[in-house]
């Protein structure tokens, strides 16, 4: 820390990011990306796009939210894009919370919302999940607005759209921010309830489902009031927030759809392939609609199941946190990849007794 | 405005960026870009990076802080790298200053960096340039943060690393932010100071003489300690803030130096071939030393200017503010670009009359 840093961050704890290894060749099952390269379609695009890296990227990202309209039968002012979904949280948390408007998330969910909340100084409570690792809405009651991962990470438990509408409607003053990462892998997303409901805020990535992690790319969804608010954010932080390659690379993915859909089905397959078979090794699993699983076995605990994976060339990730060191959670990658890792598992299993 | 936005931001004047028309060719003259395309390797990296696209970024970008650390003979935990240099100023804002490091700039720069202080609730004051639109250090006199954009712009002016660092030395104690976003175009960088002054934080851009504003790439580099702090920010708003293409056009660009160093060249001569003919047109100019002259005329207000190019096919900018509204800022193109610019206007001139 230098004698310049303002007093305002010197407590702040960053969010910790999953390791990105450069040294040595993973089956890398640690930060939920897609096994799949990216289409045809999108490495076209961005070379194309590339002849002209000497322009500015479109702050509005016209054509991206314009392809974006189409494929939900929406409004382009219903849509503002991001250098990742990383970017639009943040702009979310900013805009939407002070303190008078608290934010609460369960207390096991995305790593990152208890950061944004420091960060800008927003007074934020954790609601416990239960037991069995669900989210009940009815646990709020408080007055702020509410961030749900939904599928939730790192459990991949999804709620429904009729649950979420329930409290939409029994909460109209405040802010329902509905973080979609994962939604593509089997659950139901709440993009239609926007027309209906000014206070739902859904964001999405292109980073899972549509092999862009590396592009960053994600993308609010919402009234266009409330993308005119995130709006004022993004045009006093980073107007051209979106490069011109991941630009061209979203409009690409969006019209070669079928190609991602089909991949998110093949993980869809993985996932409950790897779970059966996990479970048959006595793991205990919940129910995940997301591109990933959360673990656990009483005859091994998370930090030696991941430190051991990885002695084996295969990384997953552990939380050090309480109520979920116990588990691991498993990105789902190729049939091929899900193989090696139930093999390495069950021999660690056999190594530990 | 939706009635969930926050009262902390509600009074926030955003940054109002240069047009990016969409529907119809110009030559445009009016966001400091390059006339030059990106070399070869640029392209070349781009294409081989975004096969590994559904692969997060490196967070950390170690490759291109590698590059910059070879390339300034200095180390790579010298420099972070930022989704262009405006995520990097912001985080400086952020980091920087509060109610006790109030941010001083010049009332004619960049007008981004106001509101990055509005933005952050971070008191400001706007040191006046001389009448002949120089900035004299001297003129700063309270403690706090000191932003310097060297050349500034709009004007095009620059200060020597000899006078920048007699205010280092009168000022051990507040930090000089210099933003070099136009320091290839002729004038002097303070990268060498680095090593030598722990109160200097230097910005630099890849979207000028590198021509990438649409890849969005820029760096800070300054002491270990500096650098922390920033890294700091960084991991509580968006690890993985720059995307795979971009880093991997970044380090292409740092090995083909030549061809930078060569196009900044031809802007150099375009730049002083385009002053003395608008000079040689009654046009006062001050001494630019960056891609852009900062042009006025008796004969003609900068806004009818601007509007008369526009309808001839030429984008310029023209700031319609207090003291500089007489003026246009004329991005320095190609030598035929400069040579249409000076025939319409020589064309608008015998109109006036």
């Amino acid at each position: 820390m230098s004698q310049f840093f303002s007093s305002r961050y010197r407590d702040l704890t960053p969010y910790t990011p999953g390791e990105q290894p450069q040294e040595r060749r993973y089956i890398k099952l640690n930060t939920n990306e897609s096994p799949f390269p990216p289409s045809p379609g999108v490495l076209k695009a961005v070379y194309e796009e590339a002849q002209r890296l000497q322009l500015y990227s479109d702050p509005e990202s016209r054509k991206l939210r314009k392809a974006l309209a189409e494929y939900f039968g929406m409004k382009p002012e219903q849509f503002l894009a991001g250098n990742g979904s990383d970017e639009l949280l943040n702009f979310a948390f900013m805009a939407f919370c002070d303190e008078e408007h608290p934010a609460f998330f369960p207390d096991i969910t995305y790593g990152f919302y208890p950061v944004y909340a420091q960060l800008n100084h927003i007074p934020y409570r954790e609601i416990p999940l239960r037991e069995d690792l669900t989210f009940c809405l009815d646990d709020v009651q408080e007055k702020g607005m509410i961030v749900l991962a939904n599928p939730n990470a790192p459990t991949g438990l999804a709620k429904s759209p009729d649950e979420i509408e329930a409290l939409l409607q029994k909460r109209p003053d405040d802010l329902l921010v509905v973080d979609e990462a994962y939604v593509d892998f089997g659950a139901e997303s709440v993009m239609p309830l926007i027309d209906r409901y000014d206070n739902l805020l859904v964001i999405q990535t292109f980073s899972k489902s549509r092999s862009m992690a590396g592009a960053r790319l994600g993308f609010a969804a919402g009234s266009a009031e409330l993308i005119c608010d995130l709006n004022t954010l993004k045009y006093s932080t980073n107007p051209y927030n979106v490069n011109r390659m991941t630009e061209a690379a979203g409009v690409a993915a969006l019209q070669e759809d079928a190609y991602y859909k089909e991949n998110a089905k093949q993980i869809i397959q993985n996932r409950q392939f790897t779970a059966e078979a996990l479970r048959s090794m006595g793991f205990e699993i919940p129910e995940s609609k997301a591109n990933f699983l959360f673990a656990r076995s009483s005859k091994i605990d998370g930090g030696t199941l991941y430190r051991a994976l990885k002695e084996r060339g295969i990384l997953v990730r552990h939380f050090n946190k309480p109520r979920i060191s116990d588990y691991v959670r498993i990105t789902i990658g190729t049939r091929e990849e899900m193989q090696i890792l139930l093999q390495e598992t069950k021999a660690i299993l056999e190594d530990q007794i």
